[in-house]
């Protein structure tokens, strides 16, 4: 197979965003929209990606690290002008390049291989253009192309004929050329319209001109190419994400009780039989196994839920968060680098950080894993069947034996051996009718305040 | 009236499911597939109920226990003989015979009852055929049949005519006949198809050969008999469940400000002018009283509100919590087996296990009844007007008198008298300066860190 | 400008509703109805407000106080009459009325000043009618109007031919005369219809009969002219603004995964780049900066979140509450008129009410501030940069210095000076073995307990 580069156009402005951050950044389901597109282009193996740039080039470049280089392009001149900018850095490339765009994310790594495959069929096409067909083709321009794909013309809407307007394919602007084809159509593109600007879609006439043949590829699923330049599209594109997603989730046999509730991240996993009730939110790497059981309004990042195990309501694994087999999370506990062991639970009210409990430990309502001394986190290691008396506070680093047992309300500082009791506890005052004698002042106190008004 | 005895068809393997739980078992609104219908079948008082079973029968049977005798379909060569394997469990019974399907479990009563009445007219039909009428009539096999509803013909839609097709009565599958026609009938039914199996609607069009009338009733609602074969499918009836659900909730005097953020169970219970803010979930068992108030993203379950209370936001209310009258259930408070007395309230990160709490008390931020020791649960009992400062453990079995006081932060194992005061005070220990000395030594020691990198 | 004085009828009795709250105080996005349509009207500056009422009067004048007068219409004949009991308190006014219904909340100031400019065109009219054209006009009575929208007839839909039934241009109700002409008419109409009412498009025809000009106005959006009349209604009102007001959000700048389940106030306010994560609600009086990011499941009310601030996931801000920049509050904590400074952190299972935080300074988990005797409410002064041990309780009225600790678990009642340390601390009691013989006696006792059975 030829080799391929892919050239990445994400110097728009996305001033319809209103955002600081470069509109290729934003996420959806917990990843950029570049990272979902380099995605389906990594799946291809490409010998090198290129992204165009132009304002916010820094914040692109910190994103995407040695993934892809990045060339600058300005001023803009239009989408011909933004793919000669990645000349240089492809010089001496001779494979073919593939043409898409950073707000385009969603197009298949399946797409992308019949938009390669077909500039390699008989006819030799000089240009590969990703036509799609819309309910509502109104405003796009129109790949006139006959039954095999052939293009006899590309036309922008403003410029169709009634009849051309008739015709349903649609440019998504994206295409596949070899290098060479390419950077020679591109330097013969002119700009004389009335944008004063360079447009991509202008090689194939030209290339048509020349007597070449080009070809379009038509994908059937139009939101495959739906571009996304505002906050609302960012949402919409998100909300079809989120509905694939859930669906897969319900045939690979995960209930959902109401699944429009339920948001994953792009790399969820799910075991079967795993039940998630409404409205629980997955933020990136979490895995569930078999059986386990998501209850309401729980929040799961970077967190690996056990077979069997049990999770919320309102409980928030964090990254490094593990529960393993039957291990039981309840309602108001936060997890965080944390492993829960085979059956041991934590029901209420409790924060577990840099810690590890034992199998079949028992951890109180209000527990405190008191992690950090305001410069450096420390762990909390309890044993297995140690139980941890509520509103206990263990002051890490420190050390629970298997069997322990720490007393209800005990501020934990030193270590409790193997089957011992530790047991902090202050002086037991009474103060035989006190409350009563307190009700009364306070009650004429009140009732004083009042009357001034 | 004619008796009569109710089959449900329940042997099908419900692969579709992906799921180790039996089809029939998986839930809508917190009750069984099963049990939604086994309910509106019990409206009509039948004889007998016989469940037909195949994989995970004793899944079934543990579910259904006394209520339903099963039997078990094995091979399972169609839906003629899956009714079949119910005759020796009815042995002797002579009235009619209802045949319904596990997993079609929203089928009404007053539906099922006229299938039973139209067996009873004059013409005396043999059998009697549930049609519907749904907007897309495509797949189903058709119910031939005149304008008093007598079929002239039972047909698969593979083998119906043109002129067939048109017709839009289908088949729901649901049938009734009388106990003598229905063996008899049944015997005569053979496998001479594609699949070789027996297949239930050849009664009607054997008993038409035989000079006999068969009648259709029509429900014009065809979700009625929507059978769920899927999670997805699932997820969809509970959708249309809780839509049902929250219409009826606000036509009975309920405000929800965010309907479609709102989930019922099949058996929960609104006063007039309660009002439910967006996100709440109620489990089964929960009864709300007049003018009570539940935040958002409250989750009830086996729950009382008395009238006036107000709930959350984030409350969770488990089964046996009880809240009386203007009582008040504030956020990350958990209840669970506790009554909260007339106008109590626990407003903040607080577990009531095991509680009684009485009129007018206060129970402080953080406070936790440790009701668990590890082996046994034990009682908390709070008295009228108590106060229970913030952060305290109540140790129990212990009580704590009417208008008592518990200071804050106190860890009480023994009981505290009426009007009395308790606190738990450790030693005050002041060192002046010391956190100054310690912020300079971490400090240093974190820039050591980061020197070494 | 001619002045104005508004009627807005409210004399309906809301028997739809179920509820014993008044319907025009049922709130939409945080603000009742009325106070909706008294919006728009009050931009306008109309001289007087008079709102006609039927029961529920001392509800109405309590929620209007000064905003308005109220006359009482009893009983009540119709439209027409109930607009008559509004002419004693505008006795002496001699300017334009503007007849509004309280029911019909969303009618906008622009639709409304456009009805009283057409009283002052050139034809001068003795009343206009607002129109509307419904999708389905079907049930609502049909404004008969020329194409320059002077009325030939106002006719009841089952009083209206098969011509003027396919006329789409419907009666609002909502009108607008001047003083002098809108009395002179009221005393005209009859009630000589089959319920025996009074009507006021009544007037409409009578004018026109005088041989006046009547004109119509028509906004051609039909749901400002919705009437709300049952719990469903007022839900499908509120979903209807909260989309206006997500997409709003969004235009301006602010990313809604989820905009579904995000729910505001009528007077929330957004910066730019504001990220609000799925199922956040908005309770009124919430100011959020630019950059602030509010994660999942969190609650705000009467809150004001600084710029780059961090809020939740399950994070409870009540009236009062105040973010300084980059501050941060995480899971399960709960700000009531309490100020977090520049760059503190309450991260886990908090309570801060009536509270100052120090820039910089940290706050444990499990950290309370005991606010409340039972009587008054105390207020708790945490320095900056302090550190507060997990599981702390702060006894107000408390100072905490800055730079200060206070250990973990400790119940802090007197002040704790500048960079000193505060430490409560019980007896460590330790009891080695103790927790293995518990476990043997318990199990044994366990056993022994089911043995009984």
């Amino acid at each position: 197979m030829t080799e391929f580069a892919a050239v990445i156009l994400a110097a728009g402005k996305g001033t319809r965003m209103k955002s600081d951050l470069h509109k290729v950044l934003h996420p959806i389901a917990g990843r950029s929209m570049i990272d979902h597109l380099m995605a389906s282009v990594d799946a291809l193996s490409p010998v090198r990606k290129v992204v165009v740039v132009g304002a916010g080039r820094e914040q692109l470049e910190s994103a995407l690290g040695a993934r892809a280089a990045t060339c600058l392009q300005e001023p803009q001149l239009g989408t011909a002008h933004a793919v000669q900018q990645a000349q240089q850095e492809l010089a001496g490339f001779d494979g073919d390049i593939l043409i898409m765009y950073g707000d385009v994310p969603f197009v298949r790594a399946e797409t992308m291989q019949s938009m390669l495959d077909r500039l390699h069929m008989d006819d030799a096409p000089a240009a590969v253009v990703l036509g799609f067909e819309p309910e509502d083709a109104l405003q796009y321009g129109r790949v006139i192309a006959d039954d095999a794909g052939r293009i006899r013309k590309m036309v922008e809407f403003k410029d169709a004929s009634e009849e051309e307007r008739g015709c349903r394919l649609c440019n998504s602007g994206l295409m596949a050329a070899s290098a060479k084809d390419l950077w020679a159509l591109l330097d013969r593109v002119g700009n004389d319209n009335a944008q004063g600007e360079y447009y991509l879609p202008d090689i194939v006439n030209i290339a048509i001109g020349d007597g070449r043949v080009c070809a379009a590829v038509t994908t059937n699923d139009a939101s495959e190419v739906a571009g996304i330049n505002s906050r609302s599209e960012l949402a919409a594109a998100e909300r079809q994400w989120q509905e694939l997603k859930r669906e897969e989730a319900m045939a690979e046999g995960a209930t959902l009780r109401a699944p429009e509730t339920v948001f994953f991240s792009w790399d969820t996993e799910l075991g079967r039989d795993v039940t998630i009730e409404p409205n629980v939110v997955f933020g990136p790497g979490v895995k569930v196994a078999d059986g386990a059981h998501i209850k309401a309004f729980s929040h799961l990042e970077g967190a690996v839920v056990g077979k069997d195990a049990q999770v919320g309501p309102y409980a928030r694994l964090r990254p490094g968060a593990v529960m393993e087999e039957g291990a039981f999370v309840g309602n108001f506990v936060e997890m965080k680098k944390a492993v829960l062991g085979k059956g041991a639970k934590a029901s209420h009210l409790t924060y577990l950080g840099d810690a590890t409990v034992g199998e079949g430990a028992n951890i109180g309502a209000g527990t405190i894993t008191c992690n950090y001394d305001g410069y450096f986190k420390h762990k909390t290691e309890i044993g297995p069947r140690a139980f941890i008396g509520s509103n206990s506070s263990l002051i890490a680093p420190v050390k629970i034996g298997a069997d322990a047992i720490v007393a209800a309300g005990s501020a934990v500082s030193r270590d409790v051996g193997d089957g011992d009791l530790r047991m902090v506890r202050g002086e037991q005052i009474v103060k035989p009718g006190w409350a009563d004698r307190f009700h009364d002042t306070m009650k004429k106190k009140k009732a004083a305040e009042k009357a001034k008004g």
